[in-house]
């Protein structure tokens, strides 16, 4: 007999954790309403042919797909569990496009699944919580208003965050200015992605073993480190762009967000141009984002605008643009930060015997009722354990009677916080003091 | 280019279905704590060691199993997808015995999945949504309290149920004094369990095949035709099990059971004793329940108490009980008898291009801040496009602020459903008939 465990990098979660967790999908589910944004979901695998090549060649080695059941040798597999929540949404809208009103908001809060090497705080089983607008025609307020959704969640969860922002076609601009050849552009975003954590040097010599020539790298390196604000960032960029169409496009796009939110004002977000953001997934194409909280580089979201991925599924003139919070991450940051409360049960009823039982059965149906947590202790132990089992719960309430109560018409209520006990006539004079 | 689909046996869910979805989760997760129980989670998928002969030789096969990534041929799988909650649960208790306070109540709302021939109402991957007591000896008050709850949750749901309820001792009792062997129970109780579905002629015709002789059926076949009330079922029952010390035991579980529901009461469900009820799962030891809703004959629940279960991972001494109610066959019985209500968002901010936006957004903004769902329409299109977005998406109320509100400082505000436009000088003035 083997002791059982769980495959690595998947986790139980108790139920403090729960807790915890489902108090985070409240907030954000909330908020996301707020906002306007529908819940919908898609099934936990895919057919395999949706999924692959939407990834980079790593998302198709990661993937976890599934044996058929029967006779497995004669075709291994055509489903997969999904990736992210993104391209399953896409393929979502192209399916369902005739039913859909468009411009089409969404919400989404479903668990993805990596093969991923396990590490400290990246698991092969996380959640993701996404909101998306996909319409025929993008528009800039779109990206504004996923901002401030951001900034409402994370006001609401009281974690400051910092909203880092960038363009693909600044990154376009840069590599026409820089003359890197287009198809390197794939290991030139690659390798800029890293630049936050790895540094300058290290990006640089992964560049020029990827084939971009010293020059070029140093032509444009200035920007990915400059540390100034947006205006003067915004402006030594115009200068550089002057030739570069797709430069200017980015730069546009940008002033027109950061004008708006700057008149709008945010709570408690700082948004912070970062020229070296590049994003991992291939499908961006304009706006991309990167969520961190404040004094700490570890990224709990993402997102951006991505025109293309319906073009994949025969879907043309389509422009999506959302943000993916990973649950999992924001989870570990508040943790850390001792952010969450828990709410325990309120009440047990110890448990005297069967008559005893039946006769306060009644007093458990009325607080039921009331909408107060309430326990019956399922068995007629020793009042000791019955006592202890509250106290490792948590449960700040018993409710006492025994065939002396009964004789007396009394209830008897502990308080195992503050260590007190009284006794009362009617239950009805307990409930202010449990709610 | 193929048109993208989804795996057979898997469905989408849209944001009206995912609004019903939500709601019955949140009743029925409400429910569980208001009784005591804890929410856990496991990961989706197990090694393969916890979950195989848990569910007997059909479960083997249904399992989805999922491929390693990398070398897959070398050994092609040890992880699966969990097929059902109960038992990672126990695997749960086992794995965590010495961090749990027992009685240890928990609940679980969590999908599952079976490589089952698709057909009405039976999918790949569904939802179930589980209550269970785990305690080192049961106690028939636990059964009581699953009774409760139950009826509290489809009380709430306005959806009254019938509780088929029987034990595994009277069975087992009615194979004693049937002279049926020990080694055709389990066929006894497959056989059994489609009484109800295909009559009692081809049960008959189905044991006789699987070696149970004519005589041994016809002596106990009276019993599960039986349509009196638990007194006289009772009555019959004990002159039967005179010699039958299982037999016995059954009887005076499910008498205790009935006479304490009966003194405490019920609301809205009808508690039946169905002697033909023998339910599929292996692992069920004691009282077995399942759920009904009245006038039809779907199952959308069962659970009964399990004592050997943990046995099967080396722990002894542990006794658990629980139910499992199927949110996708809630779902379906519900939404035929129309018992749903969808709430929608609440107001749509016309857009008139950028400058009037930025004018209207301090008022979403405050909307919001009043727990308004609020969205603004992204795009600068013609009105009407606008006004057909809020009319298809059932949003009641939209906001025009042109260039002459700005200038007459006024708010315009239309009733979709009534068909009424009215100007406001404040947006305070507004709140209440939005809420």
């Amino acid at each position: 007999m083997e002791f059982p465990n769980i495959p690595k990098g998947t986790r139980d979660f108790s139920s403090i954790e729960m807790s915890k967790r489902n108090y985070l999908i409240q907030v954000i589910r909330e908020k996301f309403e707020l906002f306007g944004f529908y819940p919908i979901e898609t099934p936990s695998f895919e057919n395999i042919s949706t999924l692959v090549g939407k990834y980079g060649e790593e998302g198709d080695y990661l993937m976890f797909k599934l044996l058929h059941s029967g006779n497995v040798l004669k075709k291994l597999s055509n489903k997969a569990l999904r990736y992210d929540l993104t391209v399953p949404f896409v393929r979502y809208v192209v399916m369902h496009k005739n039913e859909i009103v468009f411009p089409f908001k969404r919400y989404q809060i479903q668990p993805v699944w990596r093969a991923d090497k396990p590490q400290k705080g990246r698991f092969r089983e996380f959640y993701q919580c996404d909101a998306d607008i996909v319409s025929s025609y993008g528009s800039l307020w779109e990206e504004i208003e996923l901002i401030q959704l951001c900034d409402e969640i994370f006001t609401k969860l009281n974690f400051p965050i910092i909203i880092y922002i960038n363009h693909r076609d600044i990154l376009g601009g840069l590599v026409e200015i820089s003359g890197i050849k287009n198809n390197l552009w794939k290991d030139f975003t690659t390798s800029l992605d890293k630049w936050n954590k790895i540094g300058r040097d290290l990006v640089k010599k992964e560049m020029l073993r990827k084939g971009i020539s010293s020059q070029s790298f140093e032509k444009i390196a200035f920007f990915f480190d400059m540390k100034e604000n947006f205006s003067k960032k915004e402006k030594h960029l115009t200068v550089a762009f002057q030739y570069s169409k797709k430069g200017k496009k980015g730069i546009k796009d940008l002033s027109f967000i950061y004008k708006n939110i700057r008149r709008i004002s945010l709570q408690n977000t700082k948004l912070e141009w970062n020229i070296s953001l590049a994003r991992g997934m291939n499908y961006y194409t304009g706006t991309i984002l990167e969520i961190v909280p404040f004094h700490n580089l570890i990224s709990i979201g993402g997102g951006g605008r991505y025109d293309q991925l319906a073009n994949l599924f025969g879907m043309k003139n389509v422009s999506g643009v959302g943000v993916s919070l990973g649950l999992d991450r924001i989870y570990l940051a508040m943790e850390k930060k001792n952010l969450f409360q828990t709410i325990p049960s309120k009440v047990l009823f110890i448990n005297f015997g069967d008559e005893e039982v039946l006769y306060a059965y009644k007093m458990i149906n009325f607080l039921r009722k009331k909408g107060i947590s309430t326990q019956l202790y399922p068995h007629t132990v020793k009042i000791g354990k019955q006592f202890r089992y509250a106290n490792d719960n948590n449960i700040p309430f018993t409710i006492s009677i025994g065939k002396n109560e009964i004789k007396r018409n009394k209830i008897r209520v502990k308080n195992l916080k503050e260590r007190t006990e009284k006794e009362y006539d009617n239950i009805n004079d307990i409930v202010n003091q449990l709610i």
